[in-house]
């Protein structure tokens, strides 16, 4: 049994404290931290099987008791403590971005070095079933040599304009889960990105210098061509499809909805809309990966998603912010 | 090129009147009969490249350049005017039923005896692109032996109690088309029929001694299994399915809309509505259909669907009335 | 919280108390008792969060913290059990069905009067989230007034014939989940059936003195007309699907799969099967059913599905049974 | 009844010969001209109900009894003819591109100018059933202001080398299609476009200077971002989709397939392939089309598709032609 201690007890970290109690077998939650820690959210961790809640992460970082940390607190904490775990002699699960600066990563990559600590960062939807079976049908060679990779995301609706403020922009928040697709379904690098973008949803958006609809061009490593489109809000719900083309055939994957149910009315042959946001996409995702984590820890095997996997999505998302501000295609050479 | 005469200028007669004017090749219409005709109807008729129309019915039946005659005129003359045609030694394509009596369509088969003649029943939905599919995958054995065969058949919306009347009630008027289908898809015939039927649509319907919502069950000569559901009314237009389900799978086919056009929005994600009714949904049927015919003729083969393959759907429908009437299961020998 | 025994650690008992142990909060497992338990399905157990296993489910009946029993035995102990675990006064739930013996139902029933415990039987079905959103269709009048109520219901692969002899045959083993169904989504009584059967997929099934494929239509006390089509074995996997056609339209569900992946290559376009069987269908289904079961203890109120509910599937089966022997329409009354 | 000329009696020359034949009502075809016209060809023009055949086109620009000329020659030939025609009074249907040459088009519009002749150049998918959904919902306002336009064009098998030499270039042979279609189906005009494109298909083609597979980024007048995707193989056939994104919704297109059918067996769930090529998804488009054309001229009223439709395609075709060469965003007024 690997005990765990979670920092941070926002959204995502509830997820992680469900899918720990409920679905992974090989972990137990002793301590819980979080520096605005309500009595109802201690009470309802006890009530999970969470044995200990604290205001203060450094009672996680120091009890030799504690194997593994998932950090799930603020995207500017995420490095410097993915570091002091590290040299606490502890496992990290880090939530995504590491950081949105590219030498706070570096950080963490050199504390890694020569520890043989297991570190993963949080790109839960390599763990969807559906971008599973796409991954797979391309790996497995079911469509030949990929050449188009065709992703879209959408949320249901826009962040508050003081979320977006810290967030790094639209790009370093929302389609670095898409660059971390392109990689894992192309099973290729990104080599050079374009973006044209413009602030279409929310004008508090584009106050705080940041845009919502985005489409963003990538030429890959093994001659593909790969292709996001964005946009923070869709009035039908989240809309998370992918579909790559090769030179044998495509493969393509819709949305979840709540059940398959279709009326057929007057009106029309109308059938559910997509599952409304990630956490009820994605929440058996979150289960499977905090459960390979555990896993690499228990047989001693890289985790799926290493620190260069939260390395390089940042990187494409910089170079997507450069390409924007400068109209112009960047290559991940030049901010790299 | 076929010379051709059609008796009955209705509006399954104004069908064939288009069809040979603008998609059978090796035919002409040289006359259209109908004792009704309208001078409007005249005036299309010949701008569709009619040569002749009439009143008069035997101006067709005595002409000798015309080789095969499309009988189109209501239900009651079908038999009769077959059986004159043939003695004037035409070839005939009878619009379904050839007749409710089966005496009647007795002295039609005892008058096609020797003569060479080809005699076509036209029921349209075996020439209809999806129901071939079903009838091919299964002919071809992709889904095995079948076992059970489902065919869902619905009208938009009743027909008027004064028509119920004379139609010969559902099953010899509508289901009769399904009776036929159970034929086509599952390769085998009828041997037992058993009937589940109300009147739920419309208290007209059942004043005028009918029913309006039925399933149909049936034993097959293949040990098959046959399921037919049956409205005469669907709220989202005329609904018109089939599955055959076998030993190595099943084969499918739902309804044609206009487009594939599909709108997500906040009420869901709607498709199209089925086409609305036969004419929308079976005109290229009724095309092929008489395209088959002349192909019969010009080629001296035999036509698809003969004097007997009009005779069996009469007797599984009197079988089904029996059924209905006296509330247990009927063979169709009950009847023959 | 409630402590539960579950008596049967077979197939379904396990389904069982991994639900409990993993997504039903209020209830924990004491004992869970087996005549055949072995020690790596006790092993298991614990590590489940069982406090105590035993091989004599007595120490169930006798234990006055044990508040509620979970019946997973064979279907022959369902009633006894039932009837003793009801004496001791415990809240029951049991596996379906409750008996293929009217009269031992009738045991239960009378066993209950009075008692103020609750009881339900196990019919997962209903808390599919497929079946769930076309009962909430129909129940919403979103369809009008239903009129044909269509069920699919195939297994992917048939039983062994040892099975198949202490079945009660397909009736009360199989189609009595789709009797229930009928009643569920059509919020009304069967009042007669008649069933067109044969034994197409396995000959010993046959030797067994049962079928294994089906067409069973029904008349409801609402006027609509049900059909329900079996078989025991279907190619591509477990088929469960259901359709709701009524005066304002239609509601229907399909099948679940693993992913929404659709792969097109020059074969054609492909998509997954249907989920394979039961335990991967209705996992979730399982969950929701005793977490219900539960909540009505708790909150003192009716469970959905009570003794009557276990009652009306098995006289529906007998009837059928009876049509089948007798090739005619039998009437509920008939056998009740 | 307008009398109609043909100059060109190849592939597309062909397709008109039969719509015009067999549906549109307001047209018959007086003269087929082609200076390779096979005797076989001319048979089956005549078979068609063609007057002449010619090999010389001539005799179609001075008859006086031809009324409008359709202009199915090679593209170079295009803008010369159209002038040709124009100065012999005469209204034109051209097919597309118009020229590869922005003068040439320039000098088909000086012609035209105070002729009050009708113009029409061929982009026949804007008349294909599924765009024009897409198109009517957008301009119906179902889905709020546009904000993302996704067009998939894939052709089913790459052309010659031979072909690829003298067609323009993919953009101005393929994507022109896709480039009117952003147009269509937005409502606004092209204002920037960018191009990632490469040679993954058929190294000839990369040979004979060409790409074969692109992505393709667009910047709209409207604020709308569009992009396209294109190759020219798939292994599954013609591939033709559409999506429009906007602040109320999304509206969808998928491709068109023989049938409905879907087998489901021990593979998977499996539909058919989309329409093998644009002769068999298009050949309603090609009828309606024309059509169109007949109408304008008949009812004096503009044509859908006016020489500017003709000439703005070519230069966003131009302008993307520039972005893959020069690797940078290129504004359509660099090229105008």
């Amino acid at each position: 049994m690997i005990k765990v201690g979670i920092i941070g007890a926002g959204r995502i970290g509830k997820v992680h404290i469900t899918s720990i109690s409920t679905r992974v077998k090989d972990a137990v939650i002793k301590t819980v931290a979080d520096p605005f820690l309500s009595d109802e959210t201690a009470a309802w961790a006890k009530s999970m099987g969470v044995e200990h809640t604290t205001k203060d992460y450094k009672e996680i970082i120091n009890d030799p008791e504690i194997q593994a940390v998932l950090i799930c607190s603020s995207t500017d904490t995420h490095a410097p403590i993915s570091v002091e775990a590290i040299k606490a002699g502890k496992h990290v699960f880090c939530e995504k971005p590491i950081s949105h600066d590219v030498k706070a990563i570096q950080q963490v990559i050199d504390a890694l070095k020569g520890t043989g600590l297991k570190y993963m960062v949080g790109f839960n939807r390599r763990f969807d079933h559906n971008f599973e079976a796409v991954q797979k049908a391309v790996a497995a060679g079911k469509i030949g040599k990929p050449e188009i990779i065709k992703i879209t995301s959408r949320d249901p609706e826009p962040p508050s304009a003081e979320y977006v403020k810290v967030s790094g922009g639209m790009f370093l928040d929302m389609t670095i889960h898409d660059f971390d697709m392109v990689r894992y379904l192309s099973g290729a690098e990104v080599e050079e990105v374009y973006v044209q973008a413009a602030n279409l949803v929310d004008p508090a958006i584009g106050e705080a210098g940041d845009v919502d609809t985005a489409v963003i061009t990538m030429k890959m490593s093994n001659g593909a061509i790969a292709v996001i489109d964005n946009s923070r809000r869709a009035a039908y719900g989240y809309d998370q499809r992918a579909e790559v083309f090769g030179s044998d055939g495509m493969v393509a994957v819709t949305n979840d909805s709540e059940s398959t149910a279709v009326i057929s009315n007057k009106d029309g042959v109308t059938g559910e809309k997509p599952l409304f946001f990630f956490l009820q996409r994605y929440m058996d995702a979150y289960g499977k990966e905090v459960t390979e984590f555990i896993k690499a820890i228990v047989n001693n095997t890289d985790t799926p998603l290493g620190v260069e996997d939260g390395l390089k999505p940042v990187l494409i998302g910089l170079a997507a912010g450069k390409s924007l501000k400068e109209g112009r295609p960047v290559k991940i050479s030049e901010v790299g």
